[in-house]
């Protein structure tokens, strides 16, 4: 080798802190259009939504009689949340000579943010993006924070960026037309926010339980403002997930491992729910049992409709090897988040995940099966 | 319309500077494996290479006898730089079981570390990645700086991210290896980096020219060492291309231009170095001719054996049809980097592209036909 080896060292400068805006309304949806062309005049707008909200009404609603470059995702949901459907988005972009000067709008569930955020990250090396979520899990949780990403043929969320959106319209009308299942498995999310992070939230989603089933929307207007405070707190303190951020992974670990094993034929809230007393479980075997938030817990879910229980078709055995596979894994095997009471997440010498024997869990799941 | 908005605020904290370190020198490859393994011990590696670099020997002496998880892009060249490439190394990755904890290695020219670079950004949300280029054109340019992306069907660089590598190594002795004509042209990207910010850089390049041609190592690895410098003086100033980093599009936007009407024929090299002449009679037409530099660079693109005119077989209204594309191009006509003397960029009024008319462009084009 030679002796003379010369080093050379790049900066890369630092980032400047900025913030985008979340507006949260009922009705806004007919009128939103013009704020979004005002705001952003020199911006090429390409929409990115799905064959649902078409069916609904909602892009009729936005556009008007406008024409906009835009891009149907078909079939909607997760089957179509794949890297595939990224490229055709791109291609469809160029083919209407959208350039650098472009902007994303996306309007959606939680798939449709995910995908039409994750086009804008790779678009030229990155165009900006409007989030209007018209789901509860979306509205409550993925379009604030900027994760973005699609499957692969091989695995799920194999490819990702972090893309901050450049501004979030929630209009809570949008839930009107959504199924009654989605809306119900939805709200799982704002549970788990009032959990982790909120107990006045949590007593507010007690008292007011009956008003939500019934999508009033001035409760669901301040479960929308209170969930995006909770997640911006978090997500702002931790925008890439080193540690805080974590939190918001409560009641997901096993979450996932349920879902995944049930072919997605439970909904993501549902699973969380099931996540989130498992969770519950775990806790009481590790001593943290300083309220009766379980029980709490286990009963605002059922009155939500959701299972609280495993079915006994999805092998244990199968939970255990997601459970491995788990993209946080470390060394095979994941951490676990935990409550310390109703509304205070458990945290120990600085870390928010925490180890759970292999043992432990497996106790947990079995109390958990039907 | 709701009366009852409610704002909420996001805050995207900032990101603190940071640094990569580029270690340049000759004969470093066949050690390179052991540091790359000691200093990122919990990172587990994946390779990204072409079947060239395969057939030179590189990736063994790399390697030696270890077996790493890898990906060899077949065929080489710009060919394969395309999103269905990245997508098939994504997924030779989780085929792999590869996680966040995973690192990439680069191993290759330009296309190799765009692909590379453009795959370990968006994989699981961004893993980092090791850039060890090995041509004259990467070793120059396109390992420094952050730039990756890929073709879609439709365009050139239509997918992309910015991505600065974890580190950056720089073996000249792998040039040895190169195809002449790849290797020279690739040399253009270094008269570039002299013409526009390194007068005796320059001069030196004058000086030199036997040397160089002659893969002399010691000046290679002082060419080297100063590209660098250069390149990262101008992305630490401005990385994401805001303003001063559009310098080094010196004599590539007219190149980008003629590379793509030549269905790329020409190399990438070829290209600029006509692109550069076609600056340089840009000036002449604005009156920036303080000195004989057009003369100069002509006379060193010629010795490094590189056109200097266009073929005529390039027809002047798809080359115009061409800029009028190009991906800067503000109101569907392109800006233009200029130089004020040898070594020093035009920059009037805090910009440095610069508005030239299309009727001037035209006649400097006409005067650069064989």
């Amino acid at each position: 080798m030679s002796q003379n080896i010369r080093k050379l060292d790049v900066k890369v400068p630092a980032v400047a802190e900025s913030a985008y805006a979340i507006t949260i309304g009922r009705g806004m949806l007919g009128r939103l259009w013009g704020q979004i062309r005002d705001r952003w005049p020199a911006l090429n707008p390409f929409i990115v939504t799905d064959a649902e909200l078409v069916k609904a009404g909602h892009l009729k609603t936005l556009l008007g009689n406008e024409s906009v470059p835009s891009f149907v995702i078909e079939p909607a949901g997760e089957v179509s949340k794949h890297i595939q459907t990224v490229v055709a988005i791109v291609e469809e972009m160029e083919k209407n000579i959208l350039g650098r000067d472009s902007i994303v709008v996306s309007l959606g569930g939680g798939t449709v943010g995910d995908i039409a955020g994750f086009a804008a990250a790779i678009f030229k090396r990155g165009v900006p993006v409007i989030q209007i979520p018209t789901t509860t899990v979306s509205q409550a949780d993925s379009s604030v924070g900027g994760k973005t990403g699609v499957d692969s043929s091989v695995s799920k969320n194999a490819f990702g960026a972090f893309w901050q959106p450049e501004a979030v319209y929630i209009d809570v009308e949008t839930l009107m037309t959504l199924d009654d299942r989605q809306y119900r498995a939805g709200l799982v999310e704002s549970v788990k926010h009032a959990a982790i992070r909120d107990k006045d939230y949590f007593e507010f989603f007690e008292t007011n339980i009956n008003a939500i089933l019934d999508k009033d929307m001035a409760v669901l207007e301040k479960i929308a403002y209170t969930n995006c405070r909770i997640k911006a707190e978090v997500v702002a303190e931790d925008p890439t997930e080193k540690n805080l951020r974590r939190i918001l992974n409560y009641g997901h670990t096993i979450g996932h491992a349920v879902e995944s094993a049930s072919g997605f034929e439970l909904l993501h809230g549902e699973s969380v729910g099931i996540g989130m007393i498992a969770a519950g479980k775990i806790e009481q075997r590790l001593g943290l049992v300083a309220d009766n938030r379980l029980e709490r817990i286990k009963e605002l879910l059922l009155k939500l409709g959701m299972p609280t229980t495993i079915p006994t078709a999805l092998d244990k055995q199968r939970l255990i090897e997601l459970l491995r596979k788990d993209k946080k894994a470390v060394g095979s095997w994941p951490r676990f988040i935990l409550l310390e009471s109703l509304g205070t997440t458990f945290c120990k010498e600085g870390q928010w995940a925490h180890e759970v024997s292999q043992d432990t869990v497996e106790k947990c799941l079995d109390e958990l099966y039907e």
